[in-house]
């Protein structure tokens, strides 16, 4: 009796929770074909203080010199490497199954800038032969209307990714942010902002279904440009759910020394000149000037900060959060904005769902 | 049709979902009763880099001497008087609704420190007036009679909190401290230990429905000895899922600028140097020497090492991971091992199992 209790409780959970604590050589594998990332449980190591956490700081990045011109880390060109071994998977999958992975996405209003993302993402997806389907809500929708359309895509087995563009607009507080990413199934959260996934990618020992997007993209960066993570100090500018916080939680199981600013953070310009490897994510045009690098430091500038430029196509500029001029005098490698982290969020965004559609398919 | 969909969502989620999601009014005047740690949700803080980022340091905690004499944090005395109120509300629930919190654990094997734990919790726990239960294993149990026994405890309707001491005994990997856990409800998982339950910790917007016992203690002694965490720099030794990474993300909830430390940070003693707030959990004797504290700083040490010592009763004694007499001289407050941290992490696993009882009966 006892010996049938445990496959017995396993078949009581519902799957998601099943799957947030299993690794499968699937997982491993994938991420070895497309990516660099490894799965984060690979990475786990166990913490013994006593042999190596009494050294010095015997080997900074670089040698400290004023004279560094910064390496550009082509985030579009490492996308598009990335998109293009996902198009052939796409193929191959069609090829063999006759299915290709399908990404649903929900934009609510009228922003410039998401429309843009959205705009993005559709000609990806469709680039790389996914199933694409989209619905565009006015401003003033209710909830009712974003949840059921959410549902939708839910039971949809078409569709393995679902994206609720971000932010939602807010007239009266009439959107709730939470609420509305909490309808859509753990499954099918490629953006990976559910709790169980953050907790998941905090926790060592543990996977998350989905590694969120863009946190996931700069990793990538780092790993492909040949950055060394474990044993760095990293300092991540901005704390928000959505960015901030997991690329710190992701540099932590890589095993950096990792540090946290914010808004509240005192002298923040002092504790950035001290990182191996500066992340920014603010949301503040130019907030890390020169004097905030340490020379020979690598920066994700992960801002995409929309300024009014009535030469530009669209009426505005995408400029980030780092003044890049006086950071590439200092930097040893640096993203650009645009063509850095961006590119590389839409092709995570594609490589989670492709990673969706073939755990439902069980396709390896 | 469409105004009805989101009750009936609501409905279709298991309740912890909801409950993940839902700040309550109770939650908030529990929390303002018995111990200072408010909810998090209330922390929350638009973070608004224009106005506060750019200022210098100019309010370090203490003036720079060498001549400290550290207060004690008197862990012990703190911990009495929230298990004070703990048993006066455990009275009232009783004279009003006729019922108790239960409190059940599961201790596997005979680590003597282990042992002395739950001897402490069930001490702590039938003080309070609680109804306790216990289930020991011997060493070599099956994985299966451990999930065997905490379902039984889901299932009992007079237990609201569960734990099972860890760590396990790994006689071959006999026992997957993952799966077990797992096993426990997450309305009753007391210790915290859940992925969703750390996410939500993590996630500003967010509210856990527990918060780790021995975090949320350091935070407590935190508050009722009058340190401001606010802006301070604070340093976190140790990443544990247990105590080193959640006290960082509280501590991040609370506003401070977190470093977390661990084996493969290359000068600790260093970034430690820099703490206004010094965590301690890496669990290694007398690892934060003198040269470690910045002058002025709050030290919480969660270390309890035990160390043979023939003439003490039971042939060992605890000794924290800070050396105790070199901090006392630089540090402005300490806490001591014993005396500390341990008497706050059972006073906050009766303070978890009682707002979960109060859940359970709807009690306020």
């Amino acid at each position: 009796m006892r010996g049938r209790l445990v496959p017995i409780l396993a078949a009581l959970q519902p799957i998601w929770l099943r799957r947030c604590f299993q690794t499968t050589s699937t997982l491993r594998s994938f991420s070895n074909q497309i990516i660099k990332s490894p799965s984060l449980l690979s990475l786990d190591l166990a913490d013994s203080w006593s042999s190596t956490s009494k050294q010095s700081d015997s080997s900074p990045i670089q040698e400290n010199t004023n004279n560094w011109t910064a390496k550009i880390i082509d985030g579009k060109a490492i996308a598009e490497g990335i998109r293009s071994r996902i198009a052939s998977e796409v193929s191959r999958m069609k090829e063999l199954i006759g299915q290709v992975p399908g990404l649903a996405v929900i934009l609510v209003g009228q922003r410039r800038d998401s429309e843009t993302y959205v705009r993005n993402k559709t000609i990806a997806s469709e680039e790389v032969g996914f199933k694409f389907k989209m619905i565009v809500f006015p401003e003033n929708c209710t909830e009712c209307e974003v949840c059921n359309a959410l549902c939708r895509f839910n039971e949809d087995p078409s569709i393995h990714g679902i994206l609720v563009q971000l932010p939602l607009p807010q007239l009266e507080q009439h959107l709730d942010e939470a609420k509305i990413l909490n309808v859509i199934s753990l499954e099918k959260d490629v953006d990976g902002f559910h709790p169980l996934n953050i907790g998941n990618l905090a926790m060592q020992g543990m996977e998350p279904l989905f590694v969120p997007c863009t946190p996931k993209g700069c990793i990538e960066l780092l790993l492909q440009s040949g950055v060394e993570i474990m044993g760095k100090k990293a300092v991540v500018i901005g704390r928000s759910n959505i960015v901030g916080l997991p690329t710190s939680l992701l540099l932590q199981r890589h095993h950096a020394t990792v540090t946290v600013l914010h808004a509240f953070t005192k002298n923040p310009e002092k504790i950035a000149r001290e990182a191996d490897i500066l992340v920014s994510a603010a949301g503040v045009p130019n907030l890390v000037r020169g004097s905030w690098v340490k020379p020979g430091a690598v920066i994700v500038d992960v801002g995409t900060n929309p300024i009014e430029d009535r030469r530009s196509e669209h009426g505005y500029r995408l400029i980030g959060d780092v003044c890049f001029k006086e950071a590439t005098r200092i930097a040893s490698a640096i993203t650009p904005v645009p063509g850095g982290v961006g590119p590389m969020t839409v092709a995570m965004l594609l490589c989670n769902t492709l990673e969706s559609a073939k755990h439902a398919f069980n396709f390896t």
